[in-house]
């Protein structure tokens, strides 16, 4: 999509500014910029434009160079008039009645008048939010007087400003309808992907071949990725971005992809044997990694801390490391040191929604509960996620396995305390050497009664993902 | 590719910088920046980054926050220094000793050390360009004390930077082996995907379908798309991004996708029938737009000038207007007033090589000889190129003919005055409504001898066309 209208009802999204302007008071209003679209290497050539995930959510207008204002009960959409010149080279576009009916405001006003608005309504009477892209948080702040942090670097808001977040974060965190069905929606195509994938994968190939694969049937849908795929025979390299790798047979594919549909996103990792058959080694360690899984998202419901879901997915894993002999010891004094961590490195999983990782533009503010910060220890400092689950949520569950091999190296300082004493056995791993990297991974939403896996339909037990594996007509190096 | 070496020999880098250097004469050195990876909704989440054009030609370097220093015979290389994160999260990468032998430069540096570096040599012995996002822009012109004018609204550049920007271009311009042997490859990949589009089409898939068709083998490449793909059965709409319409029986689809090929461009144009057979009147004017560019491309060769050439290929549309009453009158008399204009409306086409309008972060000065300026007359104003042609220049040959509504809407500004004289014949042109726009472009190398037209493997006589449509296994609805 590069310009268009709303493909939900304007009433969710009025109903969304209603909660906002309820949940911020009477006291500032609410301005949310929708963004501009960035060159590649010169102007008119761009990457896809995008609009910011706040104004997506409180408009779903997807529209450059715009703001919503949300004033009470007053809702002003800001955005470029028509530019005749548009109807030669981009053909009819809605006008500003559609936006009107679609987005459900109450006015439509260039956005030229905005700065004059905000001067004569006083900057300090609205809050607003910094743009994850420098240039437009340039802008931004340059016409409200204010400068923010990068993001990136810790987020440093006013107080107004903060208030914002912390509503647009307690909105956001709880998925309504509309949301509800722009993620099943990404999550349909995101399993649709896999499905592609596991069958276009043959040896010989290269993993450029097996993501093409990937991402044909969700632009086929008129949808792009959500994030850049990770399609890998090297699934220990975490954010892996090449895929020149050829595809050799023994090798497990480790493929992260998902769809964004009209801003939504879809998040889902399978690994995979090339040749269609698990090795032993490999499918013990995929049992262990989907145990561990299973595990997890047995336990999400309303009121569990995310947190303490990391930490059990993790003692399964430290449990079966034991009984494969490649640690040794008691698994409460393993999860204390963070032994496990050397193989499951990340968190188990972040908040989905708008964003593959949602909110994350204002830092931890929406992963981590007031009150809560990060761990230092290794491992556990990488865990994206730290609040009490509600219905309504969505999350992802992604434990996995991985043989890194500067972590792992003997005499490196992060396994030196393991080698000393003799936890970490190094020849029963050296059994595992063919299991380089293993993730899965669901989008899963929180509801009354526990949970309900949005991706389930992405196979990911043994036999159904060997079934699958090569089946494509197409298959062929 | 997100972090790498050079694909190509050290050798033809230090030759261009060596070219560069002599060009720019020693009073200054030339400072160019790689720039940074712009996020899509927050920091993590990034679009694929792309290094600038002008770092790419003089270093084959794919890395961020980066900077090459070309000082008469000495080549430093500013870049980050590797962080040992980076082994955990992205894998071994290459270091600093790899990109001093693969770029061929005498010395690397830290990017830290930039600033420093300035400073002691005096900002005004450094000549340097403006990246093309005002981020990096911005960073860059606080550092040298410099202010630019912001790329699209016309480039103004110190004397210095104008004196690079020359250099620049004169090498560009002419495309050494390296270059050609990249261009090259994204041509191949270009037609396959071509090749791929064709064969996937019928009737009742959706555009989008098409496009992920033909975006599969270059993504299968590992290769990535040089624009935004226009695929569409509105070939009227010019900059169409949109991919949601069906494809109906009878319906042309036009297809303007190119791939990069380690930044180097291709951007191919077919047009074609969804159904596989053109109807009479859609062949006629198939036949032509491409008699038009066969007219065109048979006139490239060296000292020929492009405006001469696209003016040739105006008139053969005008002429063809004529034969079949749609225009009355003079053929000179109607090119004078830029009668074909109301149909052929954009230029015949533009300098391609690491961008696919080369250069173009530049404005005009590329792509206008010292002294040309854009003509005003409609038409003529939107050709992006108006130099003499040299062997060794890439430029793309793309003719068309188009209805777009608003243009040729009775009572609109442009079709009046014909309309008045009764020059254009309604009631002709209401027989070919089944064509709502045609454009067939190929990218060619402009030799001693005449021309070579690099992707004159993509079909283009209809009847070669109409027999691959629909022949692919998966093309079904
Ligand atoms: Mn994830
Ligand atoms: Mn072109």
């Amino acid at each position: 999509m590069s310009h268009g209208l709303p493909s939900q009802p304007a009433e969710s999204f009025k109903a969304r500014r209603r909660a906002l302007a309820s949940r911020l008071g009477s006291e500032r209003a609410a301005l949310v910029f929708s963004g501009v679209a960035r060159p590649r290497n010169y102007p008119d050539n761009i990457y896809p434009f995008r609009p910011d995930s706040h104004f997506l959510y409180l408009t779903g207008a997807w529209i450059e160079r715009a703001a919503i204002l949300v004033d009470g009960d007053k809702d002003v959409l800001f955005m470029p008039p028509a530019d005749p010149g548009d109807l030669i080279w981009h053909g009819p576009t809605p006008g500003w009645a559609e936006f009107k009916a679609g987005c459900g405001v109450d006015e439509i006003r260039d956005i030229a008048e905005l700065e004059g608005y905000v001067r004569e309504r006083g900057a300090n009477t609205l809050a607003t939010l910094p743009a994850c892209d420098a240039v437009t948080r340039y802008g931004q702040g340059s016409m409200l007087g204010r400068s923010w942090a990068a993001p990136g670097t810790g987020v440093d808001l006013d107080a107004a400003d903060g208030a914002l977040a912390d509503a647009m974060i307690g909105l956001r965190l709880i998925h309504d309808a509309s949301a509800l069905e722009m993620l099943r929606g990404a999550a349909a195509a995101t399993v649709e992907a896999h499905l592609a994938g596991m069958a276009a994968t043959r040896p010989g190939l290269r993993e450029s071949d097996v993501r093409a694969a990937m991402e044909r049937p969700i632009l086929a849908r008129d949808m792009s990725t959500a994030y850049g795929s990770i399609v890998t025979v090297h699934g220990e390299i975490l954010h892996s971005h090449s895929y020149d790798h050829r595809v050799e047979d023994g090798d497990l594919l480790l493929a992260d992809v998902g769809a964004d549909n009209g801003g939504w996103a879809g998040d889902v990792t399978r690994t995979w044997p090339a040749n269609g058959k698990f090795s032993p080694t490999q499918r013990t360690m995929y049992e262990l990694v989907l145990a561990s899984q299973e595990a997890a998202i047995a336990m999400l419901r309303p009121g569990v801390r995310y947190r303490d879901v990391h930490l059990a997915a993790g003692r399964v894993i430290a449990q079966g490391l034991v009984d494969e002999g490649i640690l040794r010891g008691d698994v409460d004094n393993l999860m204390e040191r963070g032994a496990q961590g050397l193989f499951f490195v990340h968190g188990l999983g972040h908040v989905i929604g708008l964003d593959v990782h949602d909110m994350e533009d204002l830092g931890d503010r929406a992963g981590y509960a007031p009150g809560r910060t990060r761990a230092s220890q290794f491992g556990l400092c990488f865990l994206r996620l730290d609040r009490d689950l509600e219905a309504g949520m969505a999350v992802t569950i992604e434990p996995g396995f991985y043989q890194i091999p500067a972590l792992l190296a003997e005499g490196s300082e992060l396994t030196a305390p393991f080698d000393a004493d003799g936890t970490l056995d190094r020849a029963a791993l050296a059994k595992f050497a063919d299991v380089r990297g293993i993730r899965i991974e669901d989008d899963v939403l929180i509801t009354a009664e526990g949970s309900e896996v949005l991706t389930a339909a992405a196979p990911k037990q043994p036999e159904a993902v060997e079934a699958l594996v090569g089946t494509a007509a197409g298959a062929s190096a």
